[in-house]
């Protein structure tokens, strides 16, 4: 019997995921960027809002939930199946059975996951990406890397087969983005005017700050959604996504405080996303104590990342897509193996390595492995093919009067 | 006995809507006009957050919903009666039947609905509306064309009993906005520095998205909250919202990019504004299938409106109220009638011309044409009242100088 | 057993209030303040959100909702207890008993309350406050003035027993940090530059407006989730919240209009907050009656004191923290106990002074009178001490050039 209960949440945590995460990121990223780039950044948003969605319901949804592979046939190692695609039989009244919530709700939910990951990624190649080769890029990359790992972690496959846990998108979302960040940044080369390890000045901070402070918010969604039911497990994923995250910040403002003298808003937003990150897969089975470790983590490791080990490698993560999505999701993801406790999982949970159990810190680091591997893989191959055909990277001089004027014939502000 | 999960998500639904619609439209118009215009803009918001609130609770929502002239009273063919005025009798223990949530949220939940209408007209008359004519004319507006309308088919009047389906507001809202924005663009004439065809450059465009991300996120209270309860009809209207809008975001990009060669962010935000108006009357009787055509006809015909037949036809409609909403409205009040399945609406629901049923179409069909010759006719007759009495535009000076300075003692950016 | 419904909504109330409270009073405030300290203001936002979080989860909720001390030892006059630090027991299935929500959730809707009271007090100290003093200055704050006052409110202290009605946080809130405001304001002194009655020029109003609609939204969930259920109370809070802010909206557009010749939009956007204030402690025993009086004695009074008083006593409540929130909480703590009615408060509730119950209002007023005495006396203390050890001002170069660059070392807006 439908539960209205679960179900009101679901939608609304839906709604709020949505619509918060995909304009805080388009903001966040937006107000880092030089004036001249931001319609870009938000183009590249909007662009996967309508199209990503539109290939999760006609064909994602199926591949990572559906079933009719499932049953020996071999595509079913990648895939689950065509039988769902376009909800093809999910009418008003299929539920899914525990949370007793419309199954169309769930797959709406799971969109949100499905657009928000390719979107993560934009921050590696941001001011120096064709629109064209971009459009090609996430649409593949959709397709090949986020579908099949979404299938292998949540959809049945042989990663939750394994037992790894991942609440809400450690490996799936952010380990999977934030490496194809990496190695798109390390093969697209530097923008022409970067300098090592010197950032390029934030044109609007104030819409940094907002964006980042819409991501706090939708993450709720996404956090104390991914247990689909508005109980005590969602009650502690909310509390443990906030006070990591609040740690976090805390963190990196005395991080910056102490070694610069001056706590920056730009740091602190920056933190706030890297606390939200590295919670993520954390967020059902572990409790206060834990969300505060692993918020002091991302910040101290994520600082380190993306003010010293960025400038001494010399890749040009625009705006650390890799540094706070990659490296945040990682420390989680393994972490989790780690904090995961039974005063949250319940008497037969699992449970973490500082609670003596060492076989989950085990699956987490191959969940976290595979995900690194695979992603890296799937995207070298993905950027050969995009760069070959329509290209990959605007000209010198596209970049250097700007990508709005350029790409999309119009600036951000005028009179 | 009380829901408490229909009456979580409803109160939810109506916070969103009220909270995010308002800000939007402030933000979506607003980006789209001269800087010296914008508080203009965002005054006339906030004038109807206030007054027209009041003037729901005080007599809108008795109007619409109120029964006491429906027992043969002659007024009863246009309004509800004076019964529930200022929610009269309505305390925290009247349930509305069947949702079984309190009728006091309902009555705000349709507060917004009364409020987002007349603020939609704005676009049509924007840079050169003075305030106190304004003032005037959208109260009145408020009060005898849209509580009407409201009523007749919400309320219980004619068209409701004549069958007409407006899930979420295709004829009171869009089609009535739509319609008075274009009676207004033509009576009050061009802005004196208007080009045939040639829009004017959007001052803030990133407020643009941002207003355009805002409307998104609060369409999904209207559509997915119509229902007035958290279930699988409430899932798959917001299913097909999101569809809607995601097909006809990119939509608009093709023909951007395929007529102009760049894809733009103004024009993909007035997309997401148009696929959601069209899917707003059908969202709870259509499927997927459904959704996505009717997002797609919206770009295709709304951009045909905007881009040459507001050229042609040399109307200034300054920020696509009339193409947009009217035009948006018309199409999805029509394809309701085309679209309509029993794959959602039940074994014994209503179906439209695709699956045989040409009945309901006829029914739509009707409903937009009295809406369409209501709302023309009546602010026919508001536009002389007003534009007699206190006046309805501003002079040649002001409008050159700007209406926040003259009309409002203030600019909208500073040192 | 736990009821989904009104935990869904408690969620959803404390995400929305939460963040769109947070980023609301920094647009608002920050839209306020010249360009070159609009950072400033962020930061001391993101401060609160980061560190007081850690200081609620950490002892906060303990001293004010323990029980501990409360079974005679002498400092239970004070707080409750340590024995719920760092929420210890609270487990994912510890229920609230009444609405059967998670405690862990209900710890999280107050975290809201505690985050949100002292970033109030920044608008008085705006433009020259060393962001060092203000670090210790508003812990210790949170610690000795928002703990004892939330305890005796709402935690079981002796304002609690004695019957007060502070259903959202006049006293706790508004009162408390407006009280504390003024202190600060009249002790720091003005700013160098400050005219008398001459409010300085807002350098980003669309923010202010944004800033008071997040507030708005942000509301909703203050006073409709303060009653812990999704149901009629919670309809009705709902409600008179809409309209008394609606109501306030209009009346200050009116006092603009008629004094100035020009309704503003930095007079509406604080109207808003200003009714929004009053109807706080009144929004679970009042109806839409008392609401529309409250809402309307709100804008008189406020607009009279910022207008009027302020630059008569030459004090620099520089974006009136005082004159708003202050001035709003004491008529909306007092207006309770008049406009109280069994109407909403059921056949046994309380009922206020126009039904002819004179207690309520006695006790309103004990608690109001009280509230200002010790927030008062004890922000003085935290002044000398702060003060005397890291300093509260910063230099009137500091001030002249901007505390963004000198104390963040960032700037807003750049290319």
């Amino acid at each position: 019997m439908l539960d209205t209960g679960n179900t009101a949440w679901l939608i609304v945590a839906t709604i709020l995921v949505l619509l918060m995460t995909i304009p805080g990121l388009a903001l966040f990223y937006g107000g880092l960027v030089r004036q001249k780039n931001f319609l870009s950044v938000i183009m590249q948003c909007l662009f996967i809002a309508g199209v990503i969605s539109i290939l999760w319901f006609g064909v994602g949804y199926s591949w990572v939930f559906g079933s009719a592979f499932m049953d020996g046939n071999p595509m079913g190692a990648f895939i689950g199946g065509f039988d769902k695609m376009f909800l093809r039989g999910i009418g008003t009244d299929v539920l899914l059975e525990g949370p007793n919530i419309p199954e169309a709700l769930f797959a709406l939910f799971q969109c949100m996951f499905a657009i928000i990951t390719p979107a993560l990624i934009i921050g590696a190649f941001a001011e120096r990406m064709k629109f064209s080769g971009y459009v090609l890029f996430i649409s593949l990359w959709s397709l090949i890397v986020y579908n099949p790992m979404a299938h292998w972690v949540w959809g049945g496959g042989w990663l939750m087969e394994m037992g790894a846990i991942d609440f809400a998108g450690g490996t799936v979302v952010h380990i999977n983005a934030g490496i194809s960040a990496l190695v798109m940044a390390v093969m697209l080369g530097k923008r022409s005017d970067y300098k090592h390890g010197r950032p390029t000045t934030p044109h609007n901070v104030p819409f940094v700050f907002l964006g980042a402070a819409f991501l706090w918010l939708g993450w709720f969604g996404f956090n104390a959604g991914s247990g689909l039911a508005a109980d005590g497990i969602a009650a502690n994923a909310f509390l443990v996504t906030h006070i990591a995250t609040a740690v976090a910040v805390t963190v990196w403002m005395l991080i910056d405080w102490i070694s610069n003298g001056k706590p920056t808003v730009v740091g602190a937003s920056t933190a706030a996303v890297a606390g939200l990150v590295a919670i993520t897969p954390a967020a059902g089975t572990v409790d206060i104590f834990g969300g505060m470790v692993i918020g002091a983590a991302s910040s101290l490791i994520c600082y380190f990342m993306v003010a010293v080990v960025k400038a001494k490698m010399k890749y040009d993560d625009s705006l650390d897509a890799f540094g706070v999505h990659g490296i945040g999701g990682i420390i989680g993801s393994i972490l989790t193996g780690v904090f995961a406790t039974r005063f949250i999982t319940g008497a037969e949970g699992v449970q973490g390595a500082l609670y003596g159990d060492w076989h989950q810190l085990g699956v987490q680091i191959v969940a976290t492995v595979f995900s690194v591997a695979y992603s890296a893989i799937v995207t070298i191959i993905l950027f050969f093919i995009v760069d070959k055909t329509v290209g990959l990277r605007v000209s010198k001089r596209v970049e250097e009067e700007g990508l709005d004027i350029y790409e999309h014939g119009e600036t951000a502000y005028n009179n």
